[in-house]
């Protein structure tokens, strides 16, 4: 098989860069180890930045998200009792974020990509990517019993952190960058209408708790947990409970709704980069070459930068002969990666209770908290990163 | 004795105190356990933010200030190389520092005292505060050879962080917050003039390093060391060549201009914090309730709100025999306290390598600094930390 740009993994950064290419009229191959109704049903991020958004939009895949997604005009943040409203459309010159799960992002890609025949094969594992450093890289897989050869001119990986891709770069060229979390967010589906009609980041004082939604109809909720917690270890009634505790404020119209738990989870939460971003021509994207914590909602939106970053510059090498975009797409990347990277250790070590944390790293937080919420550049700073930096 | 306010401690803070409180018409007395010539020789802070140098002026002592010390509209940040101005003016509307010095306050302090005859004891050891619960609370000191006692109205510790007024509070009522950071800062004087006109905030690889100025003639600089560093193994060769690795830029024009070493010390840095600020009618202020480390230039300038506050709540309480401001002393200091300390701490590790720092630690530094200069927003919110907190 033969093909200019070879993608490997059908997540949300490989399925658009398929489209983004398709619509420039360069053609692809994607690769995804798993079957349709997997990667279909997988539940990972729902915040959306307005550049994510437009890139959703212009690619004409924005037609469902406009008609079901939940356009979000601010957050709220939660201590000390007091709730206050971040407006990011007031702070940011009306930027805002979309609620539309990743989920929904990558159906309606399969379904445009499929639609228009773009050759995208499920349970087609890839074995190895070789080549990086020739004219002619090639992508290794299995499917349907056997093995075969994907020829490129370009391999963009895009098979999240545990997959091949990453490995091609040679380590002795390669350099990582690690954060792990002591704890990690036991996240619920729960059948009940949202209490709030936006986010709620919570400083409580025994951790972190999120307050998001998939729907109209449906609550997501995030509780800070230890590291090793086992969620079944969690009843519903548990954590509806220590939910409405860390949810307290000085509202007498607050009021937590609860509902049947459909689904318990507990995930993780890792900084992670992997450096450089490009290995001749093997590009890596998304969580491929590197992870956030959830808190500043960034993964998804991070990965979309990836891949618009090397859609444009290989459109730029075709039209013009110029590889320029295409020699930096590491360093172009990586410095939208890291403002992510920062933006998202702040928004973790902001909220969350480290087991370790001594009475006055408690106050400091409670100082950041005030200064956002009191200060306009601050509170400005956090809603540009929030509705995202620029691709 | 007898006065109505009893001030322990003639640093800037309780100096500074006795002038307002004397303009106001409130007579006080000042207890100093050292010598004149010692107060007006410790070399302690240099930078005074825009509201300190309003208030110096309004209080009839800003004369030389103004004739000597050197207004800064800036400061410049200097990491990976790269040198970036940071515009006071342009971005809070006009605000800037000063340089000068906290020995040259305390000498206009003392000489405007004297001039009035206002009651000002050098060597007058504070023993102990007691009654701080009743209306009449007293200073226990010595001085001449006796014992003595100063009955007042109201009692106010500025004897910073090891003096005696902060013991009168009792354990079960205090809450105390503290940082030890696992460096120090090897500070020099050097005859030189300086090499750059504002002051020059480095993070190199090595470590942080500060270049600053005590007088158009007189280099101030400073070196991150670790904690346990005896200044007398630096010689001043070895000072200038970090100095000189530490602030290395892109500029074919820097040059660090060596001269005599006049003066070495190493400072600890701490960051600390007493709660509350008031018991009774004891009332603390700057060091003998709070200590930030030094990069945020804000030890002077928050000793200053805190007896800007209190002079404001008796005055206040006496006009209209109200005592509200007295009685919320202690949240009003400590809200601004509290920004302070969170604003030095992000300083400081923003600009500091910690011993056990990280690849991830290091990258996440520099995001920050590329942040800061690179959105206007965030760089706002230091210009305004900066150059003050509101009185």
């Amino acid at each position: 098989m033969r093909t200019t740009v070879g993608i490997v993994g059908a997540g949300p950064a490989g399925l658009l860069l398929a489209r983004l290419l398709h619509n420039a009229g360069i053609d692809s191959v994607v690769l995804e180890s798993r079957d349709r109704p997997y990667v279909e049903q997988r539940q990972r991020a729902g915040i959306l930045e307005q550049g994510t958004v437009d890139v959703l939009r212009a690619a004409g895949v924005g037609a469902r998200m406009d008609r079901e997604g939940l356009p979000h005009d601010g957050i709220e943040l939660r201590f000390d009792r007091r709730r206050h409203r971040v407006d990011f459309p007031a702070l940011t010159g009306g930027r805002r974020v979309m609620v539309y799960a990743q989920t929904e992002v990558c159906k309606d890609l399969i379904a445009a990509q499929l639609a228009d025949g773009g050759p995208l094969l499920f349970e087609a594992e890839a074995l190895a990517v070789e080549g990086a450093e020739t004219d002619r890289p090639r992508v290794r897989f299995r499917h349907g019993g056997r093995e075969d050869v994907l020829d490129c001119d370009y391999v963009v990986g895009c098979d999240g952190f545990w997959g091949v891709a990453r490995k091609a770069v040679p380590a002795a060229l390669s350099r990582t960058y690690e954060r792990t979390y002591p704890f990690g967010w036991l996240g619920i589906l729960a059948d009940v209408a949202p209490s709030h009609d936006e986010l709620v980041y919570a400083r409580g004082e025994r951790g972190f708790a999120l307050l998001s939604m998939r729907s109209p109809s449906v609550t997501r909720a995030y509780l800070q947990v230890p590291a090793d917690t086992d969620a079944a270890d969690w009843s519903d009634d548990g954590i509806w409970d220590e939910l409405d505790r860390r949810l307290e404020v000085d509202d007498p119209h607050w009021r937590l709704a609860r509902g049947p738990v459909t689904s318990k989870s507990v995930t993780p939460m890792r900084s992670y980069v992997h450096e450089p971003m490009r290995h001749g021509r093997l590009f890596l994207a998304g969580d491929a070459a590197h992870i956030v914590p959830p808190t500043g909602a960034k993964g998804l939106n991070l990965a979309v930068g990836d891949v618009v970053t090397f859609a444009r510059a290989l459109i730029a090498r075709r039209d013009t002969g110029d590889a320029t975009l295409l020699d930096t797409y590491s360093e172009t990347c990586l410095r939208r990666v890291w403002q992510a990277e920062r933006f998202s250790y702040a928004m973790t070590t902001m909220l969350h209770r480290a087991p370790d944390a001594t009475a006055f790293d408690d106050k400091i937080q409670l100082a950041r908290l005030d200064r956002l919420t009191s200060a306009r550049a601050a509170e400005t700073d956090l809603a540009e990163a929030y509705t995202g930096f620029p691709l």
